[in-house]
């Protein structure tokens, strides 16, 4: 039975799942959930994901969820997965396990509470909490300047000094990614002091065309439409 | 050389590595880190580990941080750790690191946040914002109620029908052994609707016994200690 993947490419864990599976050539059937529809709560959904989010994995009666998990299990149990993404050697998987876990509760949680209490609040008809965008945006600044400082220190062009992409770089790179977003004003104050950053951005990227670029499509076209709607309603207030 | 394990006993990950290394007879020295005084910020300390967070371990020149990359460290680099508490099996594996992962934003969250927000502020001498513990609170209760509706289903012991426990089994009961610091009236309330979690709870304790009461002394004298502050405070208000 086929490998299907659960997902909606507005969410940044989705996309990573896509690009790793496209990059590693395995064969998949991308099954869309819309999040903004509520399909992710929907009876049907649940019975093969009781905890209603994407995305999900089902392989034959196998289902699984948590987009590290789901990127493991695919880098170890897939044949034809360089040994790069999800290294056999023990030390260098528990370095990378310990990016993935301090990844939740820093650069994911500032990220997604930024974004969520700025740009996507109104588009998603819910309050945005002015007080959590200020405090998300000091922990996403702080996780950027211990990814350079900590995790990108050396001459390698990816995390752990690595010269080749890893599972992390995926996951974490696609949380960057959903700033994009923003405002340019607020994009810049908040990526543009971290060069090596910007840099490793580009890196992942490069190592991961033309898969990156494709999965990120919609991120791009919502980037688009928030744009013309900025320009449109500053427009107005110069009218 | 000697695995060092760096850890505050007050830290509810802390407790989860020692009570593994101690059940599994992993020999190790325990350095201890006092986060009350500030010791896990200190230069030396940050010179092992840049996060400045405990738990850490060091092997050697190996260090690592993150408490699940490190209970899984463990159990796959030292001999003689018993194939249930990370099962070598890679489905029964990804299904572990499905709970690890989902712990983070939700039952680590929400209980975290809660006890912080509620006793440890005035210990620790920082505001506490009551708005972050209603917040918490619906978050940790949520998370139980997964828990049992999810992983506590069927007829075993353990998270995922397990009959014996495995590494989620410590780091998640860990996570919640700090609600008895809360007053006895807001633990009932939080913990009392959920009696397979209770249940749970005793069976974890039983199956890591006698190191999981030893390693929770410290957090046991400290909630006889809050439990004299609350009497002598109600004696005061009724004298």
């Amino acid at each position: 039975m086929k490998l299907k993947v659960y997902v909606d490419r507005m969410s940044q864990p989705s996309r990573a799942i896509l690009i790793f599976c496209k990059m590693n050539g395995i064969d998949f059937e991308e099954v869309q959930i819309s999040i903004a529809k509520r399909e992710h709560r929907s009876p049907e959904f649940k019975k093969m994901n009781p905890m209603g989010q994407v995305p999900a994995i089902s392989d034959g009666e196998f289902t699984l969820f948590e987009s590290h998990a789901i990127l493991i299990h695919l880098a170890c149990a897939f044949p034809g997965v360089a040994d790069h993404w999800y290294p056999a050697d023990l030390f260098r998987r528990a370095k990378i396990n310990s990016v993935l876990d301090w990844h939740h509760s820093n650069l994911r949680r500032g990220a997604a509470t930024y974004v969520q209490n700025t740009v996507l609040a109104p588009v998603l008809g819910i309050a945005s909490n002015p007080q959590a965008a200020v405090e998300a945006e000091k922990l996403l600044s702080s996780s950027l300047s211990k990814i350079e400082s900590i995790w990108l220190k050396g001459n390698g062009k990816f995390l752990l000094g690595g010269f080749e992409p890893s599972i992390a770089d995926i996951s974490l790179v696609c949380e960057i990614m959903q700033l994009e977003l923003l405002d340019e004003k607020d994009r810049s104050r908040i990526l543009g002091p971290h060069k090596k950053v910007l840099e490793w951005i580009e890196n992942t990227k490069t190592a991961t065309r033309p898969h990156f670029e494709e999965v990120h499509e919609v991120l791009y076209g919502l980037k688009t439409k928030f744009q013309e709607q900025r320009s449109t309603e500053s427009n107005k207030q110069q009218d």
